[in-house]
């Protein structure tokens, strides 16, 4: 076993047999502990162990099912509408609420809505009252154990109620306790130790400097753990010194059932998770082939306290990015807890659907591609996120999991694809896909939407990235702002052009102003566009095809000159707030995006320009019913001042439609 | 308002309508009250009611994503292979670990493997472990802010993170807590009061006698409300006395947002709650023609604590019988704690099904069907199960609910049907329908499937119903023991008439012994089938085309006799341990059944018949794997063993397969 470098990247089914066959040898891999809970006391959503048998009959006593008379069904016999019939209490007939037992000479109810209560010749009392009556009338006779509910009509004394694996639901408490039943015998929960290590670890609240990390893998390992069904337990960090390390996995070790370490489990100069598990127990698994998630490490470490012989406990080097650590949970993790509770395997629901773009994976790789889902005329569309381990929103994002197997070496735009799904499939349907141009107005609408039970996806490919995916169906609508500068007019030639054969209209959304982000105080006195050549500066490019690179290009051009020169500018960022974070990080001097970008992070900036922003909408779309939140909205004068409250927006045109023809 | 009869039987979108309506008036139709949560305790499963919006990005500072030597991407212009390029530290060179923060002077990584470490002349050390090397030499170039994880890359400072009305899942909390966020302001947890009302009502674990019911409602209906993201709280059983009623509902309003009080609601005599309601304030709804739930009650009471205006409570009378109950909880509490919570209308996937058979619905009421689905042959079918509201086990089996509108009277066999499901579909795949005649041991055999993640769901429709469905491709295979009375043989003369068309196989399950089941020490002195016709006996018979019945009738016409003249002949019962409950509660002297029935409830036994059950399966439905843990039971003898030890049966044959061909 070497310690710097993890050699071992092997398949993800043979890293299972191998943790399996070592779970299995250590009589690991079945439930792991009993115990026994009182029904009422949160036993709902435990695992039963043991199957639940009646112990006894429900109903337990014969029951009236109605409001009525007791009666023997033989007294009643050759009652007629034309013939009708007397009984007097007692002897012949007594009132019953439903649920209340039958009299032992009784075998059936007469419902009270079906006899006449008489008045008591001695009495003369009770006509009134059926309830109090002491002589009926009755006009029908009853077959013997009519309206009643007998002994056992739902369970009888010995009869399975509920099969061992069953999740218990509130109704199954019901049927417990209907069977007699006051206990339980329920998987214990797991108890998962999680070991956050790391010198460059924050607590979560704590201000986090240069190279320091706020540490909430643990909080999301844990609440994985809690939502499988165990009992995840957060340790406080450990700083990377060697002997504290193992002496804390020992500790976790002597209290749990499972060890996830997390962090130093990378080869970096900080991987100390290999030799301290190595130490204490044994490594068999050091890097899995699977992205992300790679540096997974698997062990096994004695127990140095309890009874012989010494139970060894698996340890997991769960790796340190985010979504690597995420991922390690649903694929390691999850099966062994539901393994411990007495569960199958997670049976995750599986749709097809589209990908709406290429995605490339390394051979070698089983490669877990997270993505949305949306229906999109009619078809599941699956679009993918950001790929990168530090992520951490293309997992909260995420609607499922692509698994592209290590074989394949991608996919392709428009391939079907089996999505694990996250969510219930009946809220993918909710989901509005945009698409296009980058604008800090979507977010403002995703928030708006969000109350009307509308999620909004964005995926910023630009303005005639979005053009070109509408036509493809690939988007609900477009954000658009490609200037024609021939003419003056905003998207119409281009949607002529890339959008025949899909019949769109157009909405103006807002109008915005463009210009050069630069940091607090303008220090190098940027004035416009033509400082851009200048050598001293460097300037952040928005990607190709996008709005605001057309208008960049398009002033360039005003100027009479190339964009050679100008420093940066094969740099590309995809949104406003993209630009805007490398000019605060001194990526970059300045770049061209929205005054609202800039005023996010507290930046300068130049106008330049004030340009149309408008949505370009299928006709198709409309007809669903999904967007008719965004007309509404466009309507809505709260959120038309909402959006004209941040700097650089105008929402006057806001909903108004363009008219247009194909022809120009 | 009468207190006596619930005359109001109001369509569910009125009753709906008023009770909205009400809601709104007093301001309790949005979200009830928020509350903030540390991210870290316990925020997953919370409802966000604000938007979490990025106050930090992430990363927060540009981070090496590589193990490696962050450099000038400008120093490193012109490297090649064939003119490799030596850089030194300090000044070109410095290592960085995976996440470390870029030293001020770099803008670019190269990764660790695309170096070669020199032995420095000077310290003449390095050259191995090329961290510590102070020379490197490179032989390709690299770009600006390649391998580098820029600030912003993730999550950009004001960018929305979640959007409110999200359900927090444990990736979330991570991507707040990369967005340097540390609380979250969730929905405050509504708090339901659930008061049980009824003198009949004994607590779980203590004997309930005769007309004394085990009180479970208030279990279920708390667990319901824990599903839904409230807080259910049960309060102690209140006996029926009416102001004793009030100051408990008084009590339970002036401490919850929701007051539950079970029981009572009925229109028997017991029926205090709506004069309480009434009494304390007022009672907008009273009945509601929805099937089982009818007699629901809606109203609202004021505090008597608290400050001006007076707020009104909703308290809501849910009917007694557990399904009602249960169902109450699903129609009316559902909707309202996911209002309160800020989420939108349950959204219940729903799948089209087949139906197995026809169901009868009363005219003016909506109907909520619980059913069982599972796939045969390709084909979802849902299979209706108890209709009775006292029938709990029906809701603990229900795989989902089909509503049928008051407008319709039913529903035919074969009939499509939307479910509303209750389970994650990928679960419905694993249920097997057994059909046909009922035997213990399918209890057994269930239970041991259920380690093979297999769902055994039964419906005892009788031998011949049994075949009859397999031919209709309602179930996966049939048990079944029809004997023919002119072979000796079983089954086959059946099969051969019911199921040409369908070919089936057929195997040996068990051998078992029937005969008469009559109370402990048999005091009426039973001996045989002769007994039948005395005239002090009493008799509990099995459904026409249950094998039993056939058996009967053989023996009867071996006698020489009819039917006629025997006591109870035409009251039928569905299952062995129905025939033992009746006899056991004394609704009749003795019944046909199998030894198992009559010691599984501790009842003499007077033996008569040996007969063959076998399992008569579709070769179409060997096909799938689904049955396959069927077979490997039939082999295993410790499954064999346990059934062996219950009386009166046999499993030498089990698995053998009956040759046969269609021909006779």
């Amino acid at each position: 076993m070497t310690d710097s470098v993890y050699l071992q990247d092997i398949p993800l089914e043979d890293a299972w047999k191998i943790f399996r066959t070592e779970l299995e040898k250590r009589g690991l891999w079945s439930v792991l502990e009993v115990e026994e809970v009182p029904l009422d006391q949160k036993a709902a959503g435990r695992i039963l162990v043991e199957p639940a048998i009646a112990v006894r009959p429900s109903p337990h006593y014969h029951a009236s099912a109605m409001d009525g008379f007791a009666v023997r069904a033989a007294d009643t016999l050759g009652a007629m509408a034309s013939n009708p019939l007397i009984l007097t209490q007692p002897g012949q007939m007594q009132y019953v609420d439903t649920g209340d037992p039958l009299p032992v000479w009784a075998d059936a109810v007469i419902p009270i809505e079906n006899v006449e209560a008489l008045k008591d010749p001695q009495t003369l009392a009770a006509e009134k009252d059926a309830r109090l009556a002491s002589l009926i009338r009755i006009r029908a006779g009853v077959t013997p154990w009519s309206h009643v509910r007998p002994v056992g009509e739902d369970i009888v004394t010995s009869q399975l109620i509920l099969a061992s694996g069953t999740r218990l639901r509130p109704a199954d408490l019901g049927a417990a306790a209907a069977g007699g039943l006051s206990n339980l015998r329920v998987a214990k929960k797991p108890r998962v130790a999680i070991l956050p290590t790391g010198s460059e670890l924050v607590e979560i609240g704590a201000e986090a400097g240069r190279g320091e990390i706020t540490e909430f893998n643990s909080m999301v390992l844990a609440a994985q753990v809690d939502e499988w069904g165990g009992e995840g337990v957060r340790y406080p960090v450990t700083v990377d010194d060697f002997d504290l390390i193992c002496r804390c996995i020992q500790e976790a070790v002597d209290q749990s059932d499972l060890v996830l370490v997390n962090a130093g489990s990378s080869a970096g100069s900080e991987d100390f998770t290999a030799r301290a598990i190595e130490k204490l127990g044994r490594v068999y698994v050091h890097g899995v082939a699977v992205r992300p998630g790679h540096p997974v490490i698997i062990g096994f470490v004695p127990r140095s306290i309890g009874s012989a012989p010494t139970l060894e406990v698996p340890v997991i080097g769960v790796p340190g990015y985010p979504v690597s650590a995420a991922l390690t949970g649903e694929i390691f993790i999850e099966p062994l807890v539901r393994r411990w509770l007495g569960m199958g395997e997670p049976q995750p629901q599986v749709v097809k659907a589209r990908l709406t773009r290429k995605v490339n994976s390394s051979a070698g790789d089983d490669d877990y591609l997270r993505v949305v889902i949306g229906e999109v005329n009619h078809q599941l569309l699956a679009a993918p996120l950001s790929r990168g381990a530090g992520v951490t929103t293309s997992l909260s994002k995420a609607d499922g999991i692509v698994i592209i197997p290590r074989h394949i070496q991608g996919l392709e735009a428009g391939e079907t694809v089996d999505v694990r799904l996250y969510k219930p499939e009946s809220e993918l349907k909710q989901t509005i896909f945009a698409i296009g141009s980058h604008d800090m107005t979507l977010d403002v609408l995703a928030q708006a939407l969000s109350v009307y039970r509308r999620r909004l996806v964005s995926s910023n490919v630009g303005s005639l990235g979005g053009l070109i995916a509408l036509a493809r169906g690939e988007a609900h609508f477009a954000g658009s702002h490609l200037l024609d500068p021939e003419t003056g007019e905003y998207n119409l030639s281009y949607i002529r052009k890339y959008l025949h054969g899909t019949p769109v209209r157009l909405f103006d959304w807002v109008g915005r102003t463009q210009g050069l982000v630069v940091v607090r105080g303008n220090p190098s006195k940027i004035k416009g566009i033509a400082d851009l050549w200048r050598e001293d500066l460097s300037f952040i490019n928005r990607q190709r095809g996008s709005g605001t690179r057309v208008l960049l290009d398009d002033a360039i051009r005003r100027l009479g000159k190339t964009a050679r020169g100008i420093r940066g500018y094969e740099r590309e960022e995809y949104t406003h707030l993209g630009v805007a974070a490398a000019v605060q990080s001194g990526r970059a001097d300045c770049g061209l995006a929205v005054q609202a970008a800039a005023s996010a992070l507290d930046l300068d900036f130049i106008p330049l320009f004030a340009e149309r922003y408008q949505l370009v909408i299928p006709v198709q779309n409309m007809a669903t019913g999904l967007l008719d939140p965004i007309f509404t909205l466009m309507r809505d004068s709260k959120f038309k001042s909402e959006i004209a409250k941040m700097p650089g927006y105008d929402t006057r045109n806001m909903g108004n439609e363009i008219e247009w023809t194909e022809s120009t």
